[in-house]
């Protein structure tokens, strides 16, 4: 079955800070036009990063656009031409001041097919030193330590809500590294 | 701690057929004014649905912001003032062509939380009944069956990267309805 969609044309509706914003006349399998609005975004990281007393590392931080705290594992926009591995240890150990020793790639998902180019590539990290924490101009940020079962509590109370959290957690509950969560 | 950024100004950049662009002036705990970029969406609903010879229903869709076919659980946007639940289950009937007498809410998801305000509801579906599929325009998608391993494996290769559905997997996994996957 033919599904791709072909570009005809492409305009930049917003050029802005962390988002553009773009739409696209496209051509569809039948030959008929259509267009398509979306976001092009960079990539980014996300990671589970396990403490030497077992416990894991999460975050809450206010998300304006939900107008709501929310919890998350740490995670932040990779720099032009970083690859996302070091985003990855870059961004725990700035937000959290822990340098991990060991960071494995659990995959990568796609936040929202429909209107957004972004990738958020996942990671495990363990083997963690503390150094010292050192946020970014306007970023606000409160670090915690939970257990497994903590964060598995947060998942069956609808309290862990972003989706690069929960898809690390998928991840890496179907894959060899299920034992060290 | 406090967390919370409190709105100065908004300005709408760009309202669109799926999405409109924000530009609001916030101001931060410490009293720094800082802009936030984000979209305004509106909610959706994804669904597991289980066949009654044990498999689920999964789609295979070209994602235009990706230029790629990718795999995902049967998901719309929710009608103006429509309940996700009701969301749920037109569109497992719209896409795939099956009726679902039981759906099951198994918790949301907050797709990329520093840009979009969009929640996407999810559920599992059973009970199944046998009607007809009825594409929206402009839709195309291709219907599957897998069985549970089978969609464990597209999580462990890495080809199943859709947020929404890999969250689904999380919430079923870890809720009292894990022995349904």
């Amino acid at each position: 079955m033919e599904l791709k969609e072909k570009q005809v044309d492409s305009e930049l509706i917003y050029k802005g800070k962390i988002i553009d914003v773009y739409k696209d006349k496209v051509s569809l399998p039948d030959g008929t036009i259509t267009y398509r609005e979306y976001i092009k975004h960079c990539k980014a990281s996300c990671v589970l990063a396990k403490l030497p007393n077992g416990k894991f590392l999460i975050e809450k931080q206010f998300r304006y656009p939900y107008q709501e705290v929310i919890y998350e594992f740490p995670a932040g926009k990779c720099d032009k031409n970083e690859d996302p591995i070091n985003t990855a240890s870059r961004e725990l150990e700035e937000e959290t001041g822990y340098k991990a020793n060991k960071v494995t790639y659990l995959g990568k998902m796609y936040p929202t097919c429909a209107y957004t180019d972004e990738v958020i590539y996942l990671y495990f990290a363990e083997d963690l030193v503390k150094t010292s924490q050192n946020l970014d101009e306007n970023e606000n940020v409160e670090v915690l330590e939970m257990s497994k079962e903590e964060i598995l509590n947060l998942v069956r109370s609808g309290e862990l809500k972003d989706a690069k959290s929960l898809c690390i957690l998928t991840l890496i509950q179907n894959s060899d590294l299920k034992e060290k969560l």
